[in-house]
């Protein structure tokens, strides 16, 4: 068989979204088809594959709920979540850079105080963290919102739990000068949920499910883009091998060890060892 | 931003799939990252844009079920599905062509006796429809297994139902000289199910989501290839635009109209009109 009939058919598919009212929609669209069947000419997909394909993404769609997100994991172990971060950048400039969103970020998290505790709960070791936010002329951003949440040293995010509980997330907004600070705690590694047709891909690939330690943050303010990131851990050893691709080289920060009883920032003297770090973020105009 | 950083992405994740045992599953997989990220990066795809592609995934998923299969309707509307027909095509011979499965495949249909009748209650104009089974030099195939199905004149499949009656269906075995014959329902055209994310993706892309019209045909014989494929009405509108780009030439045939009253090939008098058409099907052996 010729390349011809298969070439004629791609185009027919390709034609078929020339009605589209929505150019961009018919660009996306459009592509979307010229790739798809570029993939499946190059690999002579058989049709017991393109059945297994179609039983991946029912499974999928099965193990997906309000607090589970397959197809999100789907799109992050093949680095596609990452590389929209990427052509979505804008740009070199001195701004914070961008990391995966991931499958746990939820709407409404508590709102705490400067200098509050995040945990709600969640067991941990505690880790200090402050900074601040600037635009990219170092003035300071004040009341910006900073929404951060991570997982559990149990490497279990909140959503994960039964009890609705939410835990190891909330918000706060920077003050006059920027600056924000809060206990959360040192994060640690953790696999991707790995119990459902993603984790099976992994395991089939001989690919490890966890995620270097991070802390996530989504920084908004009034005029500024939004910033989606994450600060890792210095040091570890999944930072190489992160299972979603997220680990950029500026994100990443010492978090130092101090021994229990030593003064915190906040003047306390904590009964376990604990953590701080400091993440300055900068954001950028709209 | 230079391409550079996504290009090292994309060979970051291709790289991450070197561990798979399997060599065709790693082949596959990195060629999968490599089309699906040359999509990401031609349509500069924004956030946005990738959270209503994991909420239509999301939404295909919701509305699958053991009879609605959303993903294959997707596969099908893009030209996937026939796409994949098309590059496991054995190669020009005289074998009868292929066409898409379709969604509305169920094993264990009920078996007839040659010139026996598939409607079992599906409602239609009774056509009548015969064949010899040959393999690609002309000698017959006794007892192929000579699977049918097909919607009703409302454009409904038996599943589509919520009687779990199953009807338009049957199977039936080839005599000693490869023939076949059975009274089935002459084809009507019908929308694919268009009450989900696959028909407001049609929708949005000013797609008709008609089928033309058919009758599906899976033909297994010991040592050959399985044939899965559709006849076609000749004359019928919707041929140019099938929704799922599933018509071939080869495969289109002509259904005569008789009067009430013509006896019938097995010597009735039918109360209505009905139809007739032949189909001789060529088996590739394997
Ligand atoms: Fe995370
Ligand atoms: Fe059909």
């Amino acid at each position: 068989m010729t390349q011809t009939p298969e070439q004629e058919l791609t185009d027919k598919v390709v034609a078929s979204f020339d009605t589209a009212k929505d150019e961009r929609f018919r660009e996306v669209m459009q592509a979307l088809v010229r790739h798809a069947h570029a993939f499946v000419r190059e690999t002579r997909l058989t049709e017991d594959e393109w059945g297994a394909a179609v039983g991946f993404l029912t499974a999928a769609g099965r193990i997906t709920t309000d607090t589970r997100q397959e197809f999100v994991l789907l799109s992050d172990v093949l680095g596609i979540s990452m590389l929209t971060v990427a052509v979505n950048e804008p740009g070199l400039d001195e701004s914070t850079e961008s990391t995966v969103l991931g499958p746990f970020f939820v709407q409404d998290s508590p709102g705490i105080e400067l200098g509050g505790n995040i945990a709600g709960g969640a067991t941990g070791e505690p880790a200090w963290v402050d900074g601040r936010v600037t635009d990219t002329d170092g003035n300071p951003v004040p009341g910006a919102r900073v929404e951060v949440w991570e997982a559990d040293d149990d490497g279990m995010y909140d959503v994960q739990y039964d009890d609705a509980v939410l835990a190891g997330r909330a918000h706060l907004f920077t003050d006059a000068e920027g600056r924000y600070r809060f206990w959360g705690l040192t994060p640690t590694p953790y696999p991707i949920p790995d119990d459902g047709p993603v984790g099976r891909l992994l395991e089939h690939a001989g690919r490890s499910p966890m995620r270097a330690p991070h802390l996530h943050f989504m920084v908004t303010a009034p005029g500024f883009r939004r910033l989606i990131t994450h600060i890792f851990v210095a040091g570890d050893t999944c930072l190489d091998a992160d299972s979603v691709f997220g680990v950029k080289e500026s994100l990443i920060r010492p978090f130092d060890r101090h021994e229990a009883g030593t003064p915190t920032p906040d003047s306390r003297r904590l009964e376990g060892r604990w953590t701080s770090t400091v993440f300055d973020i900068v954001l950028r105009k709209e």
